[in-house]
């Protein structure tokens, strides 16, 4: 039997991972990143194979990851988390620096950077684990990071599609419990249970969601 | 140029990963878990090769994982995280039940439990990192999980010789700065410069390490 909210208790950060170079970069909201080896310095970082810096990984063999803090912008979390690097240039708007074989390093709202060469692709099924060995590690400032769980609880954000973590809510073994409306631009979702004005009653004009900024009309009824 | 401070802001929760069966069980404290796909529901663990528990897990293809609360009772990380499984059961004193194939699950302090099967082992070095498929995921309570930052500001504890996130002083860039002390037992750090009464001056027969009770006697002067 699978709990959901055993699974939540994991702890993680959240990161950019980027991958390509000056001609062609791009880059993902992952949370999953962790250290694998001191001598030498290795992570591990996971990635759907949907996602179009996958591709990029294979063709570069390399990717950085920027550390996120807890005041990181919603643009970076929408632009990075929601939109397909298929569709737009995901870098344009942003500051980067560019590392190892020009690998293109998120250094707006960043309080850390790694560089990192990929030695071990992992087919875990729907995911890509890369074991990757760090050529760079840079601290940017002593700010906090944000926890997966401080995104989740204090900005209300929820898993991409593409996430190791998403929950298709109609597999979850839970009872919906009152009226939700999700933002189709980031995932956001607004729970009347959890607000006190159902999102029916929310002005047109003025409301935003608090993570990508979409407007209302971006919102579907999902419960 | 590594920073190994760079390192340190990738968050991490903080648990018990056991393996073995009733016969024969044992466990370590581990930092590195995490969710690598949802359908099948799979997290990626690391292990030193060194751990007992390796020699365990690959034995039986099971293990199970043990996520720990803020109010983590020093006893369980002294004797799970700085004691070996050659020497002592560390089971023995622990609520412990019985999962997948008898693998033992700690119980004691847990907020959720996670039973795996082991799908692939990555060898990526000093360590492995175990692919497994989780077959019951649990939740005891709703307590906040320790994060392992909050391990290393809090509660003032270093990693395990054997863990991704050990760090070598000798071999870090940094210069030190006062008189330092390290527990044996559990290798928790006594830094002068963060304390009101220098170590030197401490009651030894009063003072016990503040993670796992040892006595002054079983701390060496580091710098």
């Amino acid at each position: 039997m699978i709990n959901y909210e055993a699974l939540f208790k994991i702890s993680y950060g959240l990161y950019v991972v980027c991958s390509g170079n000056k001609v062609k970069g791009n880059g993902f909201v992952g949370n999953t990143v962790m250290q694998v080896t001191s001598y030498p310095m290795q992570i591990a970082v996971c990635c759907n194979k949907n996602n179009f810096t996958a591709e990029l990984i294979a063709q570069t063999g390399v990717l950085s990851v920027s550390i996120l803090p807890q005041t990181v912008s919603p643009t970076v979390i929408g632009t990075f988390g929601y939109q397909s690097g298929r569709d737009i240039d995901k870098l344009k708007d942003f500051e980067v620096r560019y590392g190892i074989q020009d690998v293109p390093v998120l250094l707006t709202d960043a309080i850390a950077t790694l560089e990192c060469k990929v030695n071990q692709t992992i087919d875990s099924g729907t995911h890509f684990v890369y074991i990757c060995e760090v050529t760079d590690a840079t601290l940017l400032n002593d700010s906090d990071p944000i926890t997966y769980d401080y995104y989740r609880k204090v900005k209300k954000g929820v898993s991409p599609q593409n996430a190791p973590t998403y929950v298709d809510e109609s597999k979850k073994e839970t009872a919906p419990t009152s009226e939700k409306h999700r933002c189709l631009v980031c995932g956001y979702v607004y729970d009347d249970a959890e607000n006190e004005i159902p999102f029916a009653e929310l002005d047109g004009d003025d409301y935003e969601c608090p993570v990508c900024q979409a407007n209302k009309g971006q919102f579907v009824k999902i419960e």
